[in-house]
């Protein structure tokens, strides 16, 4: 059953106390490739190459990055192991400054290790807290899709779009994880994924992982969602996201708004998938939330090749927002709630903090 | 004046007796070259492999096409050279056998020698009739660009999608013959060009196109529209199209039907420029109208580059339908029509029939 399972959903970082087995997502879908890291500087090198994307990946590969240094530090002088437990942590932090989940790792390791009396304790808090965090966030992952499973049934034809997939979370991923519940059932779902320029995470990404587990798949270009919702009876568009606002509003993948547009005129159900953690109620609407503008050459060329004459003007938001009102509902790990409804999600990060 | 508006929009077929040059459409928009045409042969070449692309421009060279080969003629016996011009006519026809304008066009051009007395009266009259063909199809193109100018104000923020310009046509095309008079009118619109995946002909061909006419233009990928229309500002969405329905569905370019979905969520008015020749009031609805389906290789790859896992099942229609209900309006050479206004086209349409 585990077997059957763990060949249902890649999983993209693998811990051995003496390495890291990283799935190499630059080599996809060319080349399935696990790398092996055997130092800080192997982890701080594929998280800045961008070997591991993905907000809960990387977070939990940075955790078990610290583990490594730990398993190698000699000295049993709990005091110089912090100090240098410190500066691991900020080698780390530097491999991409701005991923929220990086730097929430790494405190929760450090933290645990600060609770220790002695070195051998240390390395064992750390593992230990490493370890969990990758279990959370797959059990975070495999519950939002236990709850999307609720919301389809068998033989349907559902589109997404950008990779929020298995391999860039502990295993599952948020918008993917309903479908790889729906295999374990037995069903068959009929996955149509959007290409997603202008970095193509649905054809390279999204694509190859649904296919390792045999799940059906038909890759589209973003400009035939419409047509494609409309002639193949889509029943339901899942996405990820990267925040949602207090009010509801998302920001995901550039992209999505048009998607949830399309959608709505159409009358298909359109659900956002995310875990608690990407609530974030200080923020009040997407009005707030900054779009990151990308360089030119993502747009105006496909790899090396030039699709635009040199110099073309260019318009590259990486993101868009989703108003509140054409998200259908959102799948978390506590269950589905509707944009107007998201009280008790609200109670239950209060608590969090609390504690 | 008039060196003014020819830097002012691309001419991509011209006719000098001896040989025809032809702007090599295939080489944009990494080069503008213009090839010389000297035989029919060199004509059914260019138009077999897209040299020349859009329906009009192939009309337009093929009856240059049976110009160039007429003058070529030595003998003055009237009905061997009405002989070889059926064959040469079917020669040309057999260059792209599904492009209606082709055979339209050659039709009109041999009809035309029928009526001749003499060989040279014959050529005569076959260059009259290809120039006026050309000239004709500018005519219409210009009053569409009139037509629409009246939709649109200076310092407006304009989307479209594909490549309905003037490279497509004699002069200006259709979607975009507003921008070239509106150019020549001294204002300023601000273009917005999907690059419409997977051939990229908005990012090849609008943007390069456009440029030459010193016409501000930002290139997008089709999935960053729905942002788009809503952070910039977008004033209208303007498309050109392959085939109107009688109730005023419209068959064009895949990606055509998003973005009216989007306009009309958005509140943006949704136009599509079309000569009266692309009404077809013998097909009902837009359901009437089959969508070709292509090679899997144009999603699946960008030129010659894997994007996708190999054998990655892909849906790749070329066209949509948009329904007639979310068009606002079609401009035409007749005039501005709203969709459910067509009684006066269908009546021009008759006329036109009749004589």
């Amino acid at each position: 059953m585990i077997v059957a399972e763990q060949k249902n959903s890649i999983i993209s970082v693998i811990y051995n106390k003496d390495h890291i087995s990283l799935l190499d997502q630059r080599l996809l879908p060319q080349k399935m490739e696990y790398v092996r890291l055997s130092t800080i500087n192997d982890v701080w090198h594929a998280i800045h190459q961008l070997q591991v994307r993905g907000a809960p990946a990387i977070g939990i590969a940075a955790a078990f990055g610290l583990a490594l240094w730990a398993n190698h530090w000699q000295s049993s002088d709990l005091p110089s192991f912090l100090k240098a437990l410190h500066r691991a942590k900020s080698q780390l932090a530097s491999s991409r400054p701005t991923a929220v989940n990086l730097f929430w790792a790494l405190a929760r390791v450090v933290d645990q290790a600060k609770r220790a009396s002695s070195v051998r304790e240390a390395k064992i808090l750390i593992e230990k807290e490493a370890l969990e965090i990758q279990a959370e966030d797959e059990e975070i992952c495999r519950r939002i899709g236990e709850h999307g499973l609720t919301l389809f049934s068998d033989e349907q034809n559902i589109m997404t779009i950008c990779n929020a997939g298995s391999i860039a979370t502990a295993r599952y991923g948020t918008a993917l994880a309903p479908f790889y519940l729906a295999k374990e059932a037995g069903w068959n779902l009929h996955i149509y994924a959007c290409e997603t320029r202008p970095l193509l995470q649905g054809a390279r990404l999204t694509t190859w992982e649904l296919q390792q587990a045999d799940i059906d798949v038909t890759l589209i270009t973003d400009n035939m969602a419409a047509h494609t919702m409309r002639t193949k009876n889509i029943d339901a568009v899942i996405v990820g996201c990267d925040r949602v606002a207090k009010n509801g509003d998302v920001a995901n993948k550039i992209g999505t708004f048009g998607l949830a547009l399309q959608a709505k005129s159409l009358h298909i159900p359109f659900y956002v998938a995310a875990p608690l953690s990407t609530f974030d109620f200080q923020t009040l609407t997407g009005e707030e939330i900054p779009i990151e503008e990308r360089a030119d050459e993502e747009v105006s060329h496909i790899g090396q090749i030039a699709t635009a004459p040199a110099n073309t003007k260019v318009f590259n938001p990486a993101f868009d927002i989703t108003p509140a009102s054409y998200i259908t509902a959102f799948i978390t790990e506590h269950g589905i709630f509707a944009p107007d409804n998201l009280e008790k999600l609200i109670e239950l990060k209060t608590k969090e903090r609390s504690t």
